[in-house]
Formats: C-alpha cells, structure tokens, sequence
C-alpha cells in the first residue's frame, strides 16, 4: 500500500446530519483493501437529483443507467460499490446494475428511475452485483443519518485519504446544508480510474434548477483539475437536494436568493475537487494555475489546462525546477489566442518574463526557493484579453510511475 | 549523461552523396554536449523547398522566419544550430535570425529567402549569434557532399544516438536518391524541446508538386508519432530538391510517375520518424498501434494517438502489464466514434475482448510474454467502419522523469 499522501489536509471536516439522507455501508469482498465496499443512500420523497457524468464513448453500464434516470430528476437512492468499474462488461454489465436497482427499489419502495448507481475499479471483469444484492436488506436496516465518514471512506480505491467537505448557506432566511464526498486520485484517471463526487443538501430546489448550478460548479471544480489528462469510463458528480429545509420557492436558477447557496456549492466541489488533486498519485506538489489575460473563460480554462497536463511542465516542478519556457511551450500549445510577446509568467509571485522574453536582471533565486515548498503558484497572463481562469494539479513523479507500472501485478 | 537507448536500431544508415548538396558542421560552443553544434548546408540553383512547421502559437524566431519564407519555394542554404531554440527570446530573437540569414546569403550569393534556418535547444535565453556569424566564412568553405554522419550529430540535443535513413526511387526510368536526418526525443517536446527533420533529394520537383507529397508523408510520420504529447515551439521538417536528376516534368503531385518516389519518402519519413521513438526519453519499448474500423484515416488517427499518449497506458506498458482495461479508457476518451460493445483489442497478435468485453476462456498467458518483449504490437477494432492508421510511441518509464525533472539542474 502507498502511504498517505504528503499534500492531504491536516484536518477532516466533521460533516452533520443532512435532513432526508440516511446512509449505511457494507463490505461485500468486492474490493481487496479490507474496507466496507459499497455504499448504500436512502432521499426522503421529493428528493431532486442532477449529474454530470463522464464523456467517455467507453462509459461503464451504471454511468449510463444515470443518464437515463436523470431527465426524470427525482432520487430515492443511491448505490454505489468500490473495487469493481463495471466498465467494459458488455450486456452483463448492463444487467447487474438493473438487478441492483431492482433490488434497492423494492427495499426503498419506489420507481427504479430513482435509484442511482455509481461504481469504481477495475475494468473488464464482471460485477458480483450478488454479493450487492444479497447484502442489501440487511444493509437498509442499518441506515443512519451521521454515517459520513463510513461513506467517504467506502467509496475509495487508490486514495490515501477520505475525502469530504461541509458548509452552510442562506436561502433567504434559512440556513441550508451542504456536504459533499468525493474519491479519487486525480479528476481524469486515477490507477483505478475514476472520480466520484456525491453532494447532498436540505435545499428545496427542483432539478432544473439544481442541474445549471451544479453545471457550473462543476466547471469551476472537477472539470479544472488534473492529474494525468486521462479520462474515466466510470466519473460521476451527482448532487441530491431532500427539500426539507422550508425557504421560499425558487423556480430559476437566476433566483438572486441563490447567489449564497451558489457560492457554497461551488466551494463544496472546488474543496473536494482540490482534495482530489492532493491526493494525485504520486504527488509531492499542489500547483496552482491562475490564467489572466485570455479572450475568454473558456480559453483561460484551456491554456490552464494545457499547462496543467504538459508531462514538461509536471517534471520540472517535481524537480524543483522553475522551467518556464517549458510553460511557454504548454501556453504555445493550447491553441487558443495569446500574444507571444507580451505573456507575463509569475511563479511564487515574482515576475519572471515581460513583453515575450525573460526579464533583462532576473533574479531566479526566490523562484527557485518557492519551488522547494509544496504549494507551487504560477500565474500566466497571455496578453490578449479579460478572461481568466483558475485550474489545479499536482507534480509528475517516480512515484506516478510506480503507482501505475505495478498496479495489476 | 544519458547512455544510448536499448531501443536504438543496431545499425546505421550509410548516406550517399546527393547532386547538388554540400554540407558542413561546426562548434561554435552553443551547446555543452562538445560535439559540433552548427549545420550549413549549400543547395544548387533552382533547388525547390518544401516544409511543415509547428503549430505552436509560441512558435520560435527560426519557425516564423521559415513560414515566412516557404511561399517562395526555393531555397540555397540552411542553417542550424543546437544548443539553443531561439524561441521566446522576443525582437531578439527575429535580429538573431536575420543576421545569420544576411551572413549566410551574403556567401551563397542568393536572396534573403532562399536562406532557412532551425534552431533547437533551451527556450528563453538569446541566442549568441555572433558564434555563429563569426564561424560562418570558414565553414562555409569547408561544405563537402559527404558530410551526413557530422550533420546527423551536430543537430542533436538530448538524443542518445544520430537518426538518419537513405533510400533510392525511380522516377521514370531516372533513379533519384532521397537522404533524410533528423533530431528530437519525441516528437512533441522532448527535453530540449523539438523535433527537427531535412530531407534532401536530386529530384527536379516543384515546390507546388513537393509541398503535398511532404504534407501527406508528414501525417503519416512525425504527426503519428508521440513520445509525451507535447508539442515544440520549434517543430519543423524541410525537403528541398535540388532538381539534378534527369527525368520528365512533373507538373502535379497526382501524376503517376511519382508513384514510388512518393512511396519512398513516406518510407524514409516513417523510418526517421520511428528512430525519434526510439530514442524517446527513458524509453524501454517501442509500441506500434495500429487502429482499424474507425470513421476515417483521421478518426483512426486520433483514437490511435489517444491511446499512444495516455500516460496509464504508457506506465502499464512500462510494467508489462497487458492491462486492456486501459486501451478501453484511452478509446473512450479520444471523442471519436466507435460502438463500445464491439471493441477488439489484440496484444502481441493475441486477440483479448471481443464484442465489447473480454473473450470467454481468455488465456493471459501469452499476453503476458509479448509484454515482456522490446517491440510490442496494440490492434484496435473499434467496430465501426473501414478508416485505418498506425501510430508508434514509446513506453512511459522512471527515465523519462530522472531526464525531465532534473534537466536545468
């Protein structure tokens, strides 16, 4: 087993009870790490759910039992088991999530669209949905509405923490609560491929109004991260609204009573998001892209992004080596609109380049010395416009490689 | 320093003279490999040139130079230099370029134009032209038909050994010769950034007639290759045809005569393509992906890139792990068609899934051994029409990040 990863938190949200959700979790020997393994919740009625899924053409069969569920946006359950994708297991695979299901909906009493799944590990084998189904009754009678840290840790694979987050917000006059839980060793393929984040709130909002919200969120969180620039079969971000908590009517998502629960939903998913890339496998270094200066958002996103996932620019901060033309050959690639003689690159807040070249008496020494630390700032303005964008990753290292060169063996 | 890489071929091309070409090396002290650093080649009146140049938007001062003089078509010198790309140096930069261009054109006696430069080596510091400019009478009068073995090295970087290949072709009942060299530890951003190639040829081709015949033997070379995915603000290959040789006008790339002339310079290509593979940084495998039914020659291409840039299925094939699961990830995510449910992947000529999930009775065994293997062989079906394209790259192993992440150092 790999050992903590040196960029986890020192601290762990203690999350509390959110009205309407009830959680259990079981070891069902899917997994080999000797941790509970799946992961069953209970919504109250009335429950609404929005997702983001994967865009992977190679989706794992529960990816798309969600984005069939979804457009009827109401939740009663959610099943979710570690240990196993389910990825890539043909007409099998399609099967055992429909006996899952079955099997959740006749214990929750309610319509099989509203029954989420959600899996993770391996690729290729056949689920044991079984060892799921048989456990299931038993697991339903142990619900409980505070098992949070059972859940976070049911859902990991690879990870060397759980990952999980809470915050409150108005809508109106009433608070709301907000948690979230999350697995993975990068956004984008970690060694067993996947990440996983579930969000759940009391909020009472509808599911078109949950679903451009949680869009956005997502944007801004989980899709401006990166570990390796791979894609899982199996990403899933689903977030499940009980509507216990009484506030006023919201019927858009423009609704200006929603800026506060906007905020911390996009702090939710940008926490765990960060966690996420904390535990990067491999990882000896959080990097900090901000991008200035772009056309727009979107190309600001991209050039961070390029940056982020360039293997170049990865090595060298985990060689402690401020390269920076490596990121003006990342910012080159990209493809988006930049002026080459005026990108500004800053790393650890001193100025290294101005007006396309290297900055005439530039003092490399305190570059270098932020460079020692394990939270690396780059800030890179391409010169051309107002948008901006902030993304996260972590460092390329040895122990990537030994992660993902011996993980089957 | 790096010792040779133990994918490197076991023997080295011998190049014949080309009539109408004449060559010459120099150290000028640009580099700190202490081998020859500076490459001049003369061409004959009426020598045609053709090229591709990165697309980089950070591209180098040499590049923009070169773009700028291709729509000219001809070409009497060429001057390259290692040690130093020349690329986000700024105004200086362009300077550097159009004194060595005004030194070199002054002693060929030609235009401005008819001048080509490339430079590959650390990006951000000015180049010391000067060096260059001040060698540039000597060498020039020391430029002789046989000097390929000193060319092939001096535009070396980090490359552990020379790439060069020779082939001859009959255009009409006239025999032509094609000699290629190039550079680069990747095609896309090798340590050093950059992969440079020149083909110089005794044809008597247009640079309207040339210019495609390199596009094409181009996508099917250095742009199906890929070492870690990102791209040189230097990229760039030249043909140029001296038009020594005796044979009929051609007057367009379609015309039949060119047929095996054509079949041979995607031959030389391919094979200096295939050497900048095996010199990929920390390269212990050369893996050839060959990707059938697909949409079209491009969807092929791009699914076969996805994979061959994945960096878990790279790190896996680095742990001679047959790990499938993997290839299916990389398929999912390149965003071209395919049906999921009828992937077929075939390691080592070992057919492992078929209809979307692995065969029953699979025998791993085999798999296994052609894993342990330096050459390794990926077929992927993707199950939806005729479109084929191979693609090579190299394995992701602990050298590549001793050499990226210890670089400046």
């Amino acid at each position: 087993m790999v050992s903590r990863s040196p960029l986890a938190p020192s601290r762990f949200a203690k999350l509390p009870e959110v009205p309407g959700v009830r959680i259990g979790t079981r070891s069902c020997g899917l997994n080999n790490f000797g941790r509970d393994d799946v992961m069953m919740v209970e919504f109250n009625s009335g429950t609404a759910v929005a997702g983001v899924m994967t865009r992977s053409l190679t989706a794992a069969a529960p990816v798309e039992w969600c984005r069939g569920a979804l457009p009827k946006g109401r939740a009663r359950a959610l099943v979710v088991n570690s240990g196993n994708a389910n990825a890539f297991t043909g007409k099998a695979g399609t099967k055992s999530v429909e006996r899952s299901v079955t099997a959740a909906a006749k214990l929750v009493r309610c319509e099989h669209h509203e029954v989420f799944v959600a899996s993770t590990g391996v690729i290729g084998e056949p689920l044991a949905d079984d060892k799921i189904t048989e456990a299931m009754a038993d697991l339903y009678g142990s619900l409980a509405p505070n098992s949070w840290d059972q859940a976070a840790k049911s859902i990991m694979t690879t990870d060397t923490f759980s990952k999980s987050a809470t915050c409150t917000a108005k809508i109106g006059d009433t608070e709301i609560i907000i948690n979230g839980i999350a697995k993975g060793s990068g956004m984008i393929a970690p060694n067993m491929a996947t990440m996983l984040a579930f969000v759940f709130t009391n909020a009472a909002l509808s599911a078109t109004v949950l679903q451009p919200l949680l869009e956005d969120a997502n944007r801004r969180s989980f899709n401006s991260i990166t570990v390796d620039g791979d894609t899982s079969t199996n990403d899933t971000v689903l977030v499940f609204a009980t509507g216990k908590a009484r506030h006023n009517e919201i019927v858009s998502h423009h609704d200006a009573a929603l800026a506060e629960f906007r905020t911390a939903l996009n702090w939710i998913m940008v926490d765990l998001a960060k966690q996420i890339v904390r535990d990067g496998e491999g990882a000896s270094k959080f990097v900090t892209i901000a991008v200035t200066g772009a056309d727009s958002e979107h190309a600001a996103r991209i050039i961070g992004l390029a940056v982020a996932n360039s293997p170049l620019v990865k090595t060298a901060i985990a060689g402690e080596d401020a390269n920076w033309g490596r990121i003006v050959m990342a910012v080159g690639k990209a493809g988006e609109h930049i002026d080459r003689d005026r990108i500004k690159i800053t790393i650890g807040g001193h100025t290294i380049t101005q007006d396309g070249q290297v900055r005439p008496g530039f003092d490399e020494t305190p570059v270098t010395e932020h460079m020692k630390g394990q939270e690396i700032s780059i800030d890179i303005d391409v010169g051309v416009g107002r948008g901006h964008w902030t993304v996260w990753t972590c460092d390329l290292t040895h122990g990537y490689i030994d992660i993902n060169a011996d993980y089957r063996s």
